[in-house]
């Protein structure tokens, strides 16, 4: 999407080759800085520390961290070694294996001197196909907002309320949850975003509040407790989040705080819909919240919080009290009962077994 | 309550006579400051920059303020001022007006060189009638806490869920909504206290968080979102929240977010108890959605957030991107169908008009 004008993705590689560059997505929304990657441990490294985050970055930052393993070592054993390292990077993140299984598989039938190229162009076939998957999730949900749109006579906005990071931060271009409201805000649909910050790591205040000024939609950040009132109010005209792992009946596990907000949905007769690329799903399980696992995060995410001082420093504060303890689940489950549709770049479906049979019949 | 083994109000007459203490919440939860307040003005600088905050100790502060003045200037016009200049501290706080009236009624009929010791045992009698209906909530809501703890067939501790501060430190003592908890625990029921975050202005964190620790309750800091998950895996047995203003049908006008923990409350079955002394219900009106407007408070609130830094420096940084605008609704509306029961100083009743009546028949 843009920056104040200008088309970006979150990773590219360098206009001079044999290096990638990223934008550190750790100094957002305070500074944007970009950063060129020339070796797979500085790719590693920026897995590790976070300077790109969202599954399907991971994995195409993964991809082009084998492209910059094989410039130095095409060989199997710089092969094996280089999917050694990047594998640990972020142990939980299903596309950062899925991505270097797929390049993996690619160059170990290619001879060594063969690799590197083989290596640049997977990597960026890689990304390629997250953008045109997102674009999809885009151009499905976009029909849900002008359905929205005619609903209100073409007055005033379409409010919509995001919760979390899904944006094009998280993913190569467009993002998921977000690609239907660039969708419409590009096709001249006017749109208006209720940004939740978030906590406790505040991917809302400062990922999506910060790529949606930069792209120029309308919108305003409030905090997480806001959002029922506005639906209380009128004010929300439909919901659209994300998810990290969907259940074959359309249970939906996203960001901690995501149950609460399509509660108030549900209450207050407000569309919740989930947008996901259909990797995401989880043909196995059927019940998320008895079969979810939920990851229990450090107590320095709640307790501590990261922002710019008026002399421009970014710097840690904690904000509870020396001694008192902390509790951090990440992710909460959103039973399907609550969700109105999901939105895949196969179609728009019910959340339930049979909605999700008629998008992909073959599972 | 007591902070680290001492008993302490919130306000107290300074042992010499002539001044009061008051605890610096501003400077809570990194350090436990006390303050003097020898004059009026100081009094009322302490209102006006909220070193004292919660309705029932504002009003406190402006009956002690009004002693102080007394002992300046107790002529008529004396009176007259010191009123002019409290009653515009905090406008819209409802107890500040009452508790003023309620001085300025009292010492009027008084001979001017008898009105400062009149003045120092009508603010004394103000701030112990807080302590009494406080008193008297914390052991009505105690039945309910010994009533979960009996259905857990005395195992394990009571998960009780709270949101923003409606402790002691927001009152001359016990709290509203935590004083059940303080009752249960000093009974020696083991408790254990979720406690809300409460953004923007995380009065849990900073201040539940606090007094909970230094009266020695077991409690962990959650953020707001977190909550409707740990009621979806039976981790809360109940929910307690304070209002700031309650309908004649039982709906619940309290701190943004609460409406949030009410229907997570209600999904998951768990009993959701709101506790109030009978003052802050309004029964002027019944549809809390419609009949109460919601102040929008300033935007820095939302924006920025005061921490200590690693070097114990006390600051704020902003949180959000320069240039995306915020929006701060102060508070939401419960409605009753989601409010197991109220909890007052004059027992339990239902949240409804029969309830209400049931406790408060001359209503």
């Amino acid at each position: 999407m843009k920056i104040n004008g200008t088309p970006y993705r979150t990773i590219w590689p360098a206009p001079a080759g044999q290096a990638i560059e990223i934008i550190d997505q750790t100094r957002l929304p305070h500074e944007f800085v970009t950063v060129r990657l020339e070796t797979m441990e500085e790719a590693a490294h920026a897995i590790m520390e976070m300077l790109v985050r969202g599954a399907p970055l991971i994995g195409a930052t993964a991809a082009y961290g084998m492209a910059l393993a094989m410039n130095d070592d095409a060989s199997d054993s710089g092969l094996e070694s280089a999917f050694a390292t990047l594998v640990e990077t972020r142990p939980t993140a299903i596309n950062l294996r899925w991505a270097l299984d797929r390049m993996q598989a690619h160059l170990k039938p290619v001879h060594p001197g063969m690799r590197p190229e083989a290596a640049w162009a997977e990597a960026a076939a890689i990304a390629d196909e997250d953008v045109a998957i997102n674009a999809a999730i885009g151009r499905n949900g976009l029909k849900l907002i002008e359905q929205a749109w005619e609903a209100k006579g073409r007055q005033g906005c379409v409010n919509i309320l995001t919760h979390c990071n899904a944006g094009w931060l998280a993913t190569v271009d467009w993002g998921t949850a977000i690609a239907p409201i660039y969708a419409a805000h590009d096709a001249g649909i006017p749109v208006h975003v209720w940004v939740d910050e978030t906590r406790p790591r505040n991917q809302g205040a400062s990922l999506t509040a910060w790529e949606l000024k930069s792209h120029g939609v309308p919108h305003k950040v409030i905090v997480d407790n806001a959002g029922g009132h506005y639906m209380q109010h009128g004010m929300v005209d439909l919901c659209i989040v994300g998810t990290d792992r969907t259940t074959a009946r359309g249970d939906v596990c996203n960001k901690i705080g995501t149950y609460l907000k399509a509660l108030a949905a549900f209450d207050n007769k407000v569309p919740f819909y989930v947008a996901l690329p259909s990797p995401t799903i989880d043909w196995r399980i059927q019940d998320g919240v008895a079969e979810i696992p939920i990851e229990e995060r450090g107590a320095e995410e709640v307790s501590h919080l990261q922002g710019r001082t008026a002399s421009g420093e970014i710097l840690k504060v904690q904000v509870t009290p020396l001694g008192s303890p902390v509790a951090n689940p990440a992710f909460d489950v959103t039973p399907a009962r609550l969700v109105t549709a999901l939105i895949t770049e196969k179609g728009v479906c019910a959340a339930s077994p049979e909605g999700l049979k008629s998008l992909f019949p073959d599972r």
